[in-house]
Order: C-alpha cells, then structure tokens, then sequence
C-alpha cells in the first residue's frame, strides 16, 4: 500500500518542522518509501481527512495517523518485521521520556529564538499578523525581544543538555550502538535552526552532541543534509 | 557466595546516600540478599580492598565493586537469570541517560539544600570542618546561604522534572509498566531529602512523580518506608 507523509513546508520551501523530521527519519529507519504532500503552516483543510490541523500526517492506505509521537508508535506496530524506532518496553519509554524533554525542556527555548525566522517564512503572509499575536501574548515579550534574548535561552539549552552530552561521549547514539527513535527525536528538534536560520545553539562544549549529530547527519545516505 | 553492600550511614543511623538507596533497590529487585557493613562519611581505610574509597561498594565473593552504575551493571551481567534491572540496548541507554541526568540536573539543585543537614549528621565531627570548606569554595556560598536559597534550587528542580511528571502520568514506573533501575536512580535521589531533613522538594504540580513515588516506596515489602 502506498504511504503519503504530509509535511510543512515554507514559502522557501523549506522543510524546518521537528516533528516532520523525526518522522522522516523514522521512515528511513524503517526503509518505507513514502510520496511526501508539502502543506503551508495554514493549509488546514488539506488534513481534514485526519480529523485535526496539525503537522505531520502519514496516511497508509486508507489509516491516516496525525502527531509524530503517535505515528512512530503506528510504524513499529504496523511494520514489526522492519528495523525497529523502539526496543522492547524499557526502549519505548526511554524514547517517550526523550520525546517530552525535547519539546519542553530543550525545544522550548530554542524555538522562542527561531520565532522571528518563522514569521519571515510563513505563507501566504496574511498568516503572519496571527502568529506573532498569538506567540507575544504567550511569551509576554515581542518576537523581536525573543531573538535578541537567544544568548540566555542557549545557556538554558546548553546546561540542560549537560547529561545527553555526557551519555554521547560515551557511546555513538542516543539510543545505544545503533540510532533509532530516541536519536531522530532531537536531532529532528535540531535541524529546525539549522533550515531557518543557521546559528548553531550548541556551545563548544557540547562535543560529545556535536559528534553525535555529524554522524546522524550522515545516516540514510546523507538524508537530512540532502536538502 | 556471600554479598556484602558497604553503605553510608551518619552519626544518627540514617542511611540517606542516594546511591546506596539504587544499590539497595537494585539487590532487593534482583531478589539477593546482602550483608550490610555501615561505613562513615570518613571510613575511607575501611574501603581499601576496593581500591579506591568512595561508597556505596559491593563485595560478591572475592569480587569488589564501586560506584552505584557500575553496581548495577555488575548485577546484570553476574546475575541475568534474576529480574533484570535494564532490558535491552535500549533499556541500559534510558538507564544511564537518567542517571546523568538525575545527578546533574534533580542532584545539583536539591543537594545544595541539604549540605547544611550533612554537615551535622557527620561522624565524627572532626570532618565537618573539611566538607564546609569545600562545599562552599564550590559553590561560592556559605552552607546556610545555599539553604536560604533552596525555593529558587527547588524551582530549578521543578521545572525540569516537567517531562518526568509527563512521563509518570501516562505510566505508573519511569521504566514502564513495571519498576526497573531507572525508576531506582530517580527514587534513590528523592530519598536524601526525606531522610535529612524531611523537607519535600517537589511541587504540586508534580502529580505524576508523588503517584510514583508511593508506589515505589511500597516495593519490596514497604523496603524504602521501613527505615
């Protein structure tokens, strides 16, 4: 059956989302092919089929799954006899741990500082108004504000990632000899200022990170450096 | 063969030492039964069979072996027919990820608040003098200071336990459906606290974590509520 991955894209083209990329990561992992639909950020009728708005959405066949969490669960279960994302129930929960602490812990500061970067490549720009009121009155600071604070946000970022840098000296990938979902998780929340706008968050010293990362970049034949 | 667990213990009975709490949750999830030999924070001629002189250490038969992570790995490899404490690849990866990341980033903040507490529970008190002075040269603070200041080192704490408290309230054990060494570190750490002073770290909001961490104290007989 065919599989169709539906995944934002900006008025650039590029493809920045953290969650499409562990997706897209995911997919590899798992050798599936799949025809890829670019959405806007506000192409919501697109997904109707889904029965939500939110990005990235696989449909296999007539299954349409929405949330990347949910959709590498959907790509373990239904491909048991591929590669697997997640090993065994201690695996799964480590991936599940891994998926909350990037998107608060470590996404959240970093995606205040990429704010003004998305406002610039969302399209049609009648979108733009909306998401800069929305995103201020959440932060209680100007996009603008957000961006020039990036120093303090990175130091937040950077300590907390004290313990996977520590773990990656130690061993080539999150989840063990091998990458799997654990990996895809936050390398997919690190490609976002990599595509948007190329300052790299991560200090000097997050050597055993910045190791990690290069090996990642080259997995799948150069996937995630292929664009 | 007999096992014998060095483990600290203060001037008052108190066995407060996170990382004797991991070995002693790891020797009760293994179902082995050890000999107890208390040490003081200062015993450290008592250790000298181990070669070093930092506790908690294990004596297996002829077999020494320190420091809590590599207990625990020991355990495993000596005793695979017993329940395991990390399952898989996947499992020792989440296992030592969370020991990192429970020492650097829950640790730091909660034991600043408890050096003051330390301090009087040493035998004998001829060390406290020596611990003062390097805790504070560390810290840049005196011990009182750093317990003045345990709100805003509690908020730290807080705030990173966010995707921990997720994890928790979508899964009674940090390593999943049942406890395993991941769910021992972070208990272990929790267990400084309440044996030093009493004080609870944790915010309301932590539902999760305070829901895990009753059932954890239920383990074994009531192990962790019986001192």
């Amino acid at each position: 059956m065919a599989i169709t991955f539906f995944d934002l894209v900006d008025k650039d083209g590029r493809r920045y989302s953290p969650y499409g990329w562990r997706v897209r990561m995911a997919l590899a992992h798992k050798r599936l092919d799949a025809a890829v639909e670019f959405c806007w950020h506000s192409d919501k009728q697109k997904l109707n089929f889904s029965g939500q708005h939110l990005l990235p959405v696989l449909l296999d066949g007539e299954r349409a799954v929405s949330d990347s969490w949910t959709i590498a669960c959907y790509l373990d279960e239904a491909y048991p006899d591929r590669p697997m994302l997640m090993d065994g129930v201690q695996g799964r929960s480590f991936a599940k741990f891994i998926n909350g602490w990037t998107d608060t812990i470590i996404g959240r500061p970093l995606v205040r500082s990429l704010y003004l970067d998305i406002l610039k490549s969302l399209h049609p720009s009648a979108d733009a108004q909306e998401f800069r009121r929305r995103r201020e009155g959440r932060n209680g600071m100007t996009l603008e504000a957000l961006y020039a604070n990036r120093a303090k946000d990175f130091d937040e970022l950077n300590h907390a990632m004290t313990p996977l840098n520590e773990l990656l000296r130690q061993q080539p990938f999150v989840a063990g000899g091998e990458p799997a979902y654990a990996d895809f998780i936050i390398f997919g929340t690190l490609q976002m200022p990599r595509h948007l706008n190329g300052i790299d968050p991560l200090s000097e010293q997050q050597d055993g990170v910045r190791r990690w990362r290069d090996q990642v970049r080259r997995l799948f034949n150069g996937l995630a450096d292929s664009v």
